[in-house]
């Protein structure tokens, strides 16, 4: 047995570890470190594709007479640590976004790094808290494919929810086949960042480390 | 002077209080505990306009032959503790978005409920995690307009840092004329609530508790 003074003290010091020890990060909220630096303009596109799990998919509205709409989306480029660069979506048309793609595949999908936590006290639309949007055509993807495997496998680790919502709401899966990409991550204006380059990033090295 | 054994087991007590003292909310997001109920569909759709900071707004995009072009941009609906339900924005020519708009008005603003951190680990797509988008018309604020005042009160005291952006990037006020509401906040598809009903909201109340 420890005397008492110094089982205070070891008490006192346990304590003042835990005090100074980081909060753990929730699981809605990861704390995403590895930013990569803006001259890497490509990388950080990336990045941010396989870190952030939500964004917006504005599309042309018919119910609104071809005004944009933008709409909350989860997505998923990939299983956490191998993602690709594609967006992924669970969809149903009882939602207007997939309806309008349908019609109209004109649609842009817009991602910013202020909800990663990394961009500290900088405002959200500060050039250096980086945002992308990514413009092409949303496109079903055909679910006895093999690709569709792939995309399933990418939505459901990163939203486990999903492979449980309701059946008779026929969920389909698409992807934004991407044709032009913006990216702001710093002063000076958009990176140029061609959807090859973009989808190409990686391929020899390890993959994107994703959330 | 206590005694060694007394001043350390009253080391042990101050520093288990700190552990056990929640963290402290950081200013990048804050924790707001009082979302509305589902059933009141028109004080959620203010709500998550008053403690937002940041959205997407989307445009018909010039730059790319009329696609829909989502982008991140912070706004304000109102000095903390006052929000009036119109979005507010501080908008540079410099960015694709401003000019969009002042070539075709037709624009919508979407925010999530996600980013608040009130929806736990409920996914960002399920409908109980609140969305909404706000359809409209971006328009230029005469900057010599009281409007314009109050529109600058609301902006720079949510986003301090806009006050010293560069003068050279020629910044001006937009709002968006809310013309159409998009609300989910539960099952069930989107919720109806007219613009009206959405902007006298709690006039004859105290207004929205904003952050």
């Amino acid at each position: 047995m420890l005397p008492p003074a110094r089982l205070a003290l070891v008490l006192a010091l346990a304590a003042a570890l835990l005090v100074l020890r980081p909060p753990a990060p929730s699981a809605a909220r990861p704390i995403v470190a590895d930013k990569p630096a803006p001259s890497e303009a490509t990388a950080t596109a990336r990045w941010l594709a396989a870190h952030n799990t939500w964004g917006v998919l504005s599309t042309i509205s018919s119910d609104l007479n071809g005004a944009p709409f933008g709409n909350v989306v989860s997505y998923s480029d990939g299983v956490p640590g191998e993602g690709h660069g594609i967006p992924y979506f669970y969809l149903t048309t009882l939602d207007p976004t997939a309806r309008d793609a349908l019609e109209d595949e004109r649609t842009s999908f817009t991602l910013s790094e202020f909800p990663l936590g990394t961009c500290g006290n900088i405002d959200p639309e500060n050039p250096t808290c980086a945002k992308l949007t990514l413009t092409g055509k949303l496109k079903l993807v055909d679910l006895q494919s093999s690709e569709a495997e792939l995309a399933k496998s990418a939505l459901f680790s990163k939203h486990p929810e999903m492979k449980d919502w309701p059946k008779n709401h026929h969920f389909k899966i698409f992807k934004l086949e991407i044709e032009n990409i913006f990216l702001i991550d710093w002063f000076g204006g958009p990176k140029p960042i061609s959807p090859s380059q973009y989808l190409e990033f990686g391929r020899n090295q390890h993959s994107v480390v994703s959330s």
